[in-house]
């Protein structure tokens, strides 16, 4: 069936991110859209931030395209340029390998929903604003290269 | 700049389907995002149908996933087992090999708009209602495998 029904595609804010940088993102539910209907050439998820989420850490991808589309409420994008306030219908696109880390916040007291697309290959990536970077793996490192003690969600 | 200007992107209304089947796609005015933002992973297409324009002739693709979420208006998603109408935030999703055309049309008196992402390999697909099919090198073909004169707009 194409026209998705999301009530029936399970919601998670799983993260695996170690502590205390999983606690931003403990109000970020998400449904990943592809496995529940047959995509197989990218990944979309359908995400909700409840009122102070965070959508992850500020983060760029080495190999790994995304690109969003808000779809209701309102958040703040914030990367190297600074703030910029996403509505209903604002699109934001994040090439691979280009190293201006981004996320989105989550400041007003609504929920905000989102659509992001990702695909290309995991050759890791960064964060920027903490002790912490993403292998192409799935592990966390330090930015010594020592491990954390949790694995990526994906 | 990630968050995209989308007034300063190209839009068009451009069609590469021979007579009469651009007909229904006249009012259908699109960018494209990728080129315009740097993305190289997959495609996607801000798409404005005017009342009564067909987002494209009903269709199916053998090699490429496409996804697409509404952003604003409605549309009337029509594929084999009939119509399905879509709002805001509504998404549907349509796996590469699935012999299922689809199509939108925006039967009401407003504009509507969605964004689309597509990837995958053109290997051709399509128009099960139609005379045409679209060829793995960007031909339209009678059903017979006769060329029309036009080709594919990418």
């Amino acid at each position: 069936m194409p026209k998705l029904d999301l009530d029936t595609i399970p919601q998670t804010n799983r993260t695996g991110y170690p502590s205390p940088f999983d606690e931003p993102v403990q109000g970020r539910w998400y449904r990943r859209l592809a496995p529940a209907s047959g995509l197989t050439a990218f990944g979309v998820s359908h995400v909700v931030l409840r009122p102070g989420a965070w959508s992850a850490q500020r983060h760029w991808h080495e190999g790994e395209d995304e690109f969003l589309v808000m779809i209701s409420g309102e958040a703040v994008l914030v990367d190297d340029d600074g703030d910029h306030v996403l509505g209903p219908g604002d699109c934001a696109a994040f090439p691979m390998g280009d190293r201006n880390g981004h996320h989105l916040q989550n400041r007003s007291d609504k929920d905000c929903v989102f659509v992001v697309v990702g695909a290309g290959d995991n050759l890791g990536g960064d964060y920027p604003d903490i002790d912490m970077r993403f292998t192409a793996d799935d592990r966390y490192v330090h930015n010594d290269g020592s491990d954390y003690d949790t694995q990526r969600a994906r």
